[in-house]
């Protein structure tokens, strides 16, 4: 799947406006009440935004919970009538034959309607958030063979979870309210048309990003942190409120309308499609010897074993499996081999417990235990991902024997493994809380016979559950907010931070965490937060791109078309110069696309050829889906007019300078003998452009000679550092001009 | 003293590095692992600061409690001798002049020691996070006043508390730990010298000031949170992680420790200064119906108007009580003051509650009650602040009366009033959240008889209590995770926001935030987060001050003392051109002084005077306190000396443009018709120019015209917008070049 999300017609957004003269002018004409209406129409869309996202929530939650019941309660049936005669390979048939049709239909929407549906979406949205656009991500259609595919891998019994997708379906639904229109669905409201441009689409896609954070794990703060830590760069005080409000309106829609599922109305106990259900308060503290043992699981590098194997895996598809029905076949695969794993570990388990009244499993399987007893190994395969998490933290001590526990974390991990990144929708945040709270609990069941201690395997199996998913996402604040928020508890906020922390710096060691690895295997170009710390050397003029591709403020179409055309020069932004080589504004693709499309022409006699003066208007309707420039038709008479750009070029684009020469004539010969020894040629560092392009979300930035000439554009082309220097291959996005 | 905050001496912090000659060959030879041990310090330094911000809460807060044990006892010791034998007043006078002698000596440290301790602090740490530098905010002495003066003002009994004292302390301990050095004890451990810069010690001081939240509420995210809201503009993964590790090592330490001092070591449930208890299962949830409840007690603008009448108090003050002894004599008038207003609203009350085991008070006052009862209304005045905050949070429905808590509201709404703002060591955190809990507590028992539903009163007490300090102090997303953190709970999460939201919306309508005023009142310039939505049409060339003082790359000593000893043009920064007027470059006046002061002249001739080569090391050492220009002698002769600047300029000052002509003289006469109609002069709007300022910390900008000749310097002067534009009232900051 992930092979044709780095395909052409991807490309990077532009978080500068462009401030050119019909903007300005709009600026200008707008009242103190056109802002102050438009404020509170993007509170109004933050709001929108949180109810959406908490229905769509609501929806998965409900429609996964029942028909996953009827599926349960069918095989339960099928198993308990073959335990005593015999014949349990039916009851294997069956449960493979359920998991295998939702799985196939679950995948076959993916994999031919929508491969950029698959998976969690989470390193789409944060390459979205990062300024790096990957076609259709933020489709309506994509979003519902999202939420249609999470279902039908959820219910599949696959290793996944439906946390994930969430995020990316908020990002959606924030992409599509806050442009009032549709593309799918063809249907434009003409309501906020001001937000129409990659700045403030953006800042809604944060919004539905943290709202579908906050729905999936009942973390309204949790979500806003998400959203900054791995898309913000800027900190804008009003914004972040905004996402603050879409986070708690999307928790809270959830939160009522699962209540009313619930025959509850009102009860607002369920924030999240995950609950981790609330502690008890005699496990709640833990003792100051028990950190070092945390922050011990946080080292257990299990976390960086599962992203090298997923590694692996993910060059292999992306190698071999390829083809649509080649990946569904593999899901399907996937799904066959699950149920008969689970089923096989479940009928050679004789870990068999008392069923008491109090903790009273969903679906308990007798098979082959005493009456009144249950297998125990069946609470954690024969159970959607969410309820087995929820027992392995709150299930009583001695719930589950090692034995049982350390067979599921082994199989368990190779199961979600081997699923992340098949062509299903599905998130892998549950899988790595599972795996992580078996081999937790088995610590905790450890350490209580070692060091005969009381330790509450509760409590072990959060921790080690926090461990497992830093190690592989690699997230800390936020994910430390997540998972307190999920526990509805501050207490555990130190020991859950530690261990992420120690989570974080081992696993780095070995590789990056699981998202980076798939945008990298995506070979979608990312801008890391910081340039590198030895980059001092580095000047822009080793960065940049030359030579230039200039165009004149008064150009001839058909050079503008031919510079279009080019696919060896295809650049995103042309400076505009005047002669000689004087920069005096930057230019898009995209709005020399419009002014093409509208035949903005003047004819050398002077006379305007189009009827109308050219709106903002007609570029925030063509925005986001710009026309290639093969589809424009300009005739040879049009190639000879002239276009003027300058009302349309951002005349005040960001530039650094470039020292070329110090030809100094007016000092004495001394002097000079001085500088000469002392005076490099100075250039803007690479930190100092770094910092530049990443505070303020730039694509394009100018180099300018000390006599403003252009010297060149730094579009710059993805430059691989020097492993000498111990950075792991950096791709410079957004300087990528592509 | 407020009134001279805003005295000479202030000025703006430069967050851009000025990337210098030295300062890029020191980082070019700097290697991997010599960057690796800078990041590793930064993680040390952090710790550091969260162990002894969290040291100095717990001293804080044993000594507060112990002390106050003492005094409480006495007093109460001594009412009860005199209940029934009559001569009250004696206790009168006793409790007046114990909280008289307390209060007298932290406004004599304060107003004569070091006047800057006085207050809250946050204000200040707002203008340092924002790049104002207040004189002696960070200093060594001031932290050490700040601390006696919060113990002194607490149990003096004043209306204040000791959490947002805090937030200054962990900045002062995190400005001294992570410069290596103390100005206060002249002792320098020449350690962590890479860090004497304004860019890396603010970083440092965002996680003293996290820490310091964190400690004080027992809220690490908070922390976190409130440094970003407050402070910062660039958001940096890596920076931020920091900070929470510092936030979290400072409430575990204070934790630990007050364990320890409670002799239960290892119980880690009081993780702040504050705590405001655990809410009981049955009180946790909320209806649905109960949110438009809140919404409207956020709406209630008790909190405005306490800002309203402090404004003119503060005013007040700053015309007539700015000489120190007026300043202590106000302080323990007020002292007086509230001690007897306690006094006779308990004495006048009849208020009599049974004094049940469960919760027992901790000074029960029995009076003139029956045996078995105590005086309600002495919960709330005979304790400290935190204690009855619990106590209005906590105590069972039915423990005060309606009349009670009206009283109690009115008095201590004026009393905490009239504190903020003495010359002595404050918060207004905790006030704010009693006078609220007061008056929410009332609403809960009013909503209970009137709509006869039932309404635990505990439960609108935090309600009101988020609402009053919410229109206070106008924070929203820092102080919701805040209070939701410090309740231990996150049911509690949406309504806190709602009402967070509603009370900052509904107060802004009439006011600004407390720290806002307080920072206008002191005149200090601060930087918005956005330019003002209608200011499209101003451009740089409007703001932009002028005439610019530039320097010549080779200069003379003369000029160059003349320049910085022209007090009409007192500027901090100044461009470095080559004749004709091209620039080269920035240098600045803390830089230019260094080189004054080791005479880095270079005669005539051509030999250099100075015996070594200026290093990086001796402008770290000087900061930050660079003596002023009067200080440094230059002997006529030497003023004939020429100084180079070119290896101490940062040769790439980020710049914008300014379009001066548009003489065209290749294009045909058509055209130029086309393009004088057309063709404006376009310069980099005002919008444009805030967000460099902002998103880079930048002090000074330059503007350039085409040619690259240096037009201007804006180095702006503060700018009165349009009323017109119904702006109110904003100052540039960080332009202004004070």
């Amino acid at each position: 799947c992930f092979s044709n999300c780095g395909s052409p017609g991807s490309g990077s957004l532009d978080y500068d406006n462009s401030e050119n003269q019909l903007f300005l002018e709009e600026e200008r004409r707008m009242s103190f009440t056109g802002f102050r209406c438009l404020e509170i129409s993007r509170w109004l869309i933050c709001g929108l935004i949180g109810v959406l996202t908490g229905l769509i929530a609501c929806f998965i939650d409900i429609v996964v919970e029942k028909v996953a019941r009827y599926k349960y309660e069918a095989i339960k049936q099928n198993i308990e009538r073959f335990t005593e005669v015999g014949g349990l390979s039916i009851s294997l048939i069956l449960w493979a034959v359920l998991n295998f049709s939702f799985v196939m239909v679950g995948s076959i929407l993916v994999a031919f309607f929508e491969p950029v549906a698959a998976g969690s979406g989470i390193p789409q949205i944060k390459c979205y958030l990062n300024g790096v656009k990957i076609p259709r991500v933020v489709r309506l259609k994509t979003l519902v063979i999202k939420v249609c595919g999470v279902i039908c891998s959820v219910i599949g019994g696959l290793a996944v979870g439906k946390e994930g997708p969430m995020i990316h379906s908020g990002a959606v639904v924030a992409a599509g309210v806050s442009q009032g229109r549709s593309t799918t669905l063809k249907k434009d409201l003409m309501i906020f048309e001001y937000f129409r441009r990659d700045t403030e689409k953006r800042d809604f896609v944060s919004a539905g990003a943290a709202a579908g954070v906050s729905a999936a794990f009942g973390a309204p703060v949790g979500g806003v942190l998400f959203s900054l830590e791995e898309g913000a760069s800027f900190w804008n005080q009003m914004l972040t409120w905004r996402i603050f409000f879409a986070s708690m309106i999307s928790t809270f829609t959830l939160n009522f309308f699962l209540s009313i599922s619930h025959n509850n109305t009102g009860d607002l106990s369920n924030p999240g499609l995950i609950n981790f259900g609330r502690f008890e308060s005699e496990n709640l503290n833990y003792n100051l010897y028990e950190i070092p043992l945390f922050i011990a699981m946080g080292a257990i590098v299990l976390g960086a074993l599962f992203n090298f194997l997923n590694y692996w895996l993910t060059i292999f598809r992306i190698r071999y499996v390829h083809r649509p029905c080649l990946q569904v076949m593999e899901a399907m695969l996937v799904a066959a081999v699950t149920a008969s794993v689970s089923f096989t570990m479940i009928y050679f388990s004789n870990d068999c417990q008392p069923l008491d009244s109090e903790h009273a499993e969903e679906y308990p399987l007798q098979l082959f235990c005493a009456d009144g007893e249950y297998n125990s190994m069946a609470t954690t395969f024969f159970n959607t991902p969410e309820k087995s998490v929820r027992s392995l933290f709150h299930n009583q001590p001695g719930t589950y024997n090692p034995l049982t526990l350390g067979l599921f974390t082994i199989t368990y991990f190779f199961l979600a493994c081997w699923t992340y990144g098949l062509a299903v929708s599905a998130g892998v945040f549950i899988p790595s809380l599972l795996i992580g709270a078996a081999w937790g609990r088995l610590c905790g069941i450890w350490l209580a016979s070692l060091a005969s201690i009381w330790a509450d395997p509760g409590k072990y199996a959060l921790i080690g559950a926090a461990a497992q998913l830093g190690g592989i996402v690699r997230m800390t604040l936020s994910l430390t907010v997540i998972l307190v928020e999920a526990t509805g508890n501050v207490t555990y906020g130190l020991p859950i931070m530690l261990v992420l922390l120690t989570a974080k710096i081992v696993g780095d060691y070995f590789q990056e965490g699981l998202y980076d690895i798939h945008i990298k295997l995506q070979s979608v170009p990312f801008l890391h937060w910081e340039a590198p710390a030895t980059s001092h050397w580095l000047t822009t003029r080793e960065v940049m791109s030359s030579p230039v591709t200039c165009l004149n403020r008064i150009e001839k179409v058909g050079t503008i078309v031919d510079v279009l055309s080019n696919t060896s020069t295809n650049h995103n932004g042309f400076p505009v110069v005047v002669q000689p080589s004087k920069l005096c504004g930057l230019i898009l693709r995209s709005q020399l696309i419009v002014l093409l499309k509208h035949k903005v022409f003047v004819e050398l006699a002077g006379s305007r050829l189009t009827r109308r003066k050219l709106q903002l208007k007609d570029f925030r309707d063509a925005y986001p889906r710009f026309p290639p420039i093969q589809s424009i038709h300009v005739s040879q008479d049009e190639r000879e007019c002239l276009m003027d750009l300058t009302e349309f070029m951002n005349p005040t684009p960001y530039t650094v300078t470039q020292v070329t020469d110090s030809t100094e004539t007016t000092l004495t010969d001394v002097i000079r003998t001085l500088i000469q020894n002392n005076f490099h040629l100075q250039e803007t560092s690479l930190p100092r452009v770094f910092k530049l392009f990443r505070a303020l979300g730039l694509r394009h930035l100018v180099v300018i000679d000390d006599a403003n000439r252009v010297r060149v554009l730094n579009l710059y082309k993805s430059k691989v550092f020097s492993r000498k220097l111990k950075i792991v291959t950096m791709i410079l996005f957004r300087w990528l001009d592509w």
